[in-house]
């Protein structure tokens, strides 16, 4: 794909050599585009928004509300009042935690989610559990990290709550939401996705998969850091207590009483992070530009790439499916010896930006019966060179390590 | 003061007219060094925080933690454990209400605020008394907008939490903050003080004040939107529970407990916004570079300038203190015969961008008898010459209105 000069970050020298970026499911990089539009704002359009009767602050209210329309029509939103913007997808499932979860539970109510969760999805309801007195239960998967269909029998009448990821931010695995959310509704529960990992690599219509509830991030989809949707149903979101309190989210506030105001605005407190939005709108706009048919296919040839170039060393083991049709552009795995901070150190002294960790994901980890393990996580604007550079470096870690050839 | 090319904004053309931007209370503009810090980040230094042992990853904690220590020394903490980044001033009292009042306060206790408080810091503490069964109670101004000594004797025993407004957003009245927060630990209470307004214009030292906790923005600061902060005492932070849950905020994560990570990263949950946070590292560093004693200086000359100006036209109304010694660069206003929201848009013709309405101070309208009004706030950047032109067209809004001369 012909979009590196659009990425400049990506001609960086780092650590005298050309920088390989493969932490992209941690953050990703921003196009010019992106920048651009956030110094527009700053140079042009800076105001407050909604509050003002002056050019600047209808600017910003233009800024922030076109992103809204355009993050509606993004992710198959069916009304904008369904939008809400918060700072990340942690804030937006604590949102749901804190305005339905613990509002709505009772002791008796189970909460379901898989053992793939990271923890901002999983965290937030152990302490929804805790504060209620509902249970929570895991959904577990295989030794591939695919989750078998019988763990949804789980999903039973006592369950008001069903949390899962789109796609693994460890495995890589593709989750069957649609199935999922499914399940949840057929007893009556709502549905919370988590979209951190899918939005920035297909196509997501939350309409078609029937969410309830889905949440995701600006920066991991090339937009900057500090801006975050929710997705709700009007219904749900009409119907839920606000989380936040202050400016905006208010309709008449008196010295004991306070009437919030309408969708989206009542889960908006306070100035909000408009900088973001422009950040997110020409994300949105340069992602559409390309295209989900191009991204996927540079996305999956990249990791089909590196999924067999690592097969072939024997000391390597992929976490998660090792099937291509199962997985997004995520591959974990560790190399048998070394540990994964070595083999991230190591791997940055040759430019290659890997993670090494946990992956804010313990309790999978430890199901896995690993206690750390590294991440290469692609983007289209990786190349099978980079990937070529990347596989004849980790052929070299255990040699570096004094393993011999 | 010689400052106004760093500030490509203020020479935009509205309405056909040259930009006199009097919203500062609302949000501050940008100056190119601040600009220019986002762009670097974004082009040479983004990564993911914390979690990365790769080039990129450790760049961004740097500009991250960096900022947090600048943040410190900027308002006299004594520990850069005390520095929480949030989105704004409001998520900073939402934090401290969810995660202190929430969890401290019961029926019988009782929270006193100023009626004088933004939304921010007003709201919050109503949901907490609800919650809770504690009472909410107000000090009271008097008709210019002070406060009077004898309403700070509301604060008794049974208190135990004092929220209050460094400098008013609609009155301009810089409140005796540091008498306030002696009175409240003298009845065992803790002071939660919003520096919205105040921390843009004047040193504070968070020591000095001895506040509990003292909450603002950076984009009232020269910085973007998106970063706010939470300053708190480091032993109330440490007995507080977390207030998000989710990544980088835990210690250890176990299918059914969770232990916390150390402060300050047990209050932020989640990726955090490492461009506001590079943003408001080189807006504190304009302002060091500039001085609070000339920035009060321009400001003090600006404001007086306007009230003199303002007190000449009959059918002007100031709100707030007519004496410049009791507050800061915001003069909020009525204009006889002519609604507020007209005003704006007649000014707004000129050029000149002022707010109308009830700057989120509902209570405080009321109280003072008024609907709405207009507000002119000033920052270091705005000129004598562009008061006059206020001042000159503010003269003419009645007769635009209709009253003859």
């Amino acid at each position: 794909m012909n979009v590196r000069e659009d990425f400049p970050i990506l001609d960086l020298t780092v650590n005298g050599k050309k920088l390989v970026y493969f932490d992209n499911a941690a953050t990703t990089q921003r196009p010019l585009s992106v920048i651009e539009a956030v110094r527009k704002y700053d140079l042009e359009q800076n105001g407050n928004p909604h509050r003002g009767s002056h050019y600047l602050s209808i600017k910003a209210t233009e800024v922030y509300e076109g992103t809204r329309e355009k993050v509606k029509s993004f992710i198959g939103a069916k009304s904008s009042d369904e939008v809400i913007f918060t700072r990340n997808t942690t804030e937006s499932i604590n949102l749901v935690a804190y305005s339905y979860g613990m509002e709505n539970l009772k002791a008796g109510d189970k909460i379901i989610i898989t053992i793939a969760e990271h923890h901002s999805n999983l965290v937030p309801w152990q302490q929804v559990a805790k504060v209620t007195g509902s249970t929570l239960h895991y959904m577990y998967v295989d030794k591939e990290g695919r989750l078998p269909s019988s763990e949804l029998d789980k999903i039973d009448a006592d369950t008001k709550i069903v949390a899962c990821t789109h796609m693994s931010n460890v495995l890589g695995t593709i989750m069957p939401v649609k199935a999922i959310i499914d399940r949840a509704h057929s007893v009556g529960a709502v549905a919370v996705i988590d979209g951190a990992q899918s939005v920035p690599h297909m196509k997501v219509s939350v309409t078609e998969l029937d969410a309830d509830f889905f949440a995701f991030s600006g920066h991991k989809l090339l937009s900057q850091l500090g801006i975050g949707v929710l997705y709700g149903k009007k219904e749900l979101l009409k119907s839920m207590k606000p989380f936040l309190f202050g400016g905006d989210m208010i309709e008449y506030v008196h010295e004991q009483e306070t009437s919030f105001n309408e969708l989206p605005y009542k889960f908006e407190a306070g100035t909000q992070n408009v900088e973001g939005a422009a950040s997110l709108s020409a994300a949105i706009d340069y992602i559409n530009g390309l295209g989900f048919d191009k991204i996927a296919e540079q996305e999956m040839l990249l990791t089909e790439h590196a999924l067999e170039g690592m097969k072939k060393l024997p000391y390597i083991n992929i976490v998660g499916p090792r099937d291509l049709s199962e997985r997004g552009a995520v591959i974990s795995f560790t190399v048998e010896g070394v540990h994964p901070h070595d083999v991230a150190t190591i791997l940055d002294s040759y430019g290659i930006a890997v993670r090494a960790g946990h992956h804010c994901a313990q309790p999978l980890m430890r199901y896995l019966g690993i206690q750390a393990s590294n991440r290469a996580s692609f983007c289209f604007y990786n190349t099978i060179d980079e990937v070529d550079y990347f596989l004849g470096k980790l052929g070299e870690i255990r040699r570096w390590m004094g393993y011999g050839a």
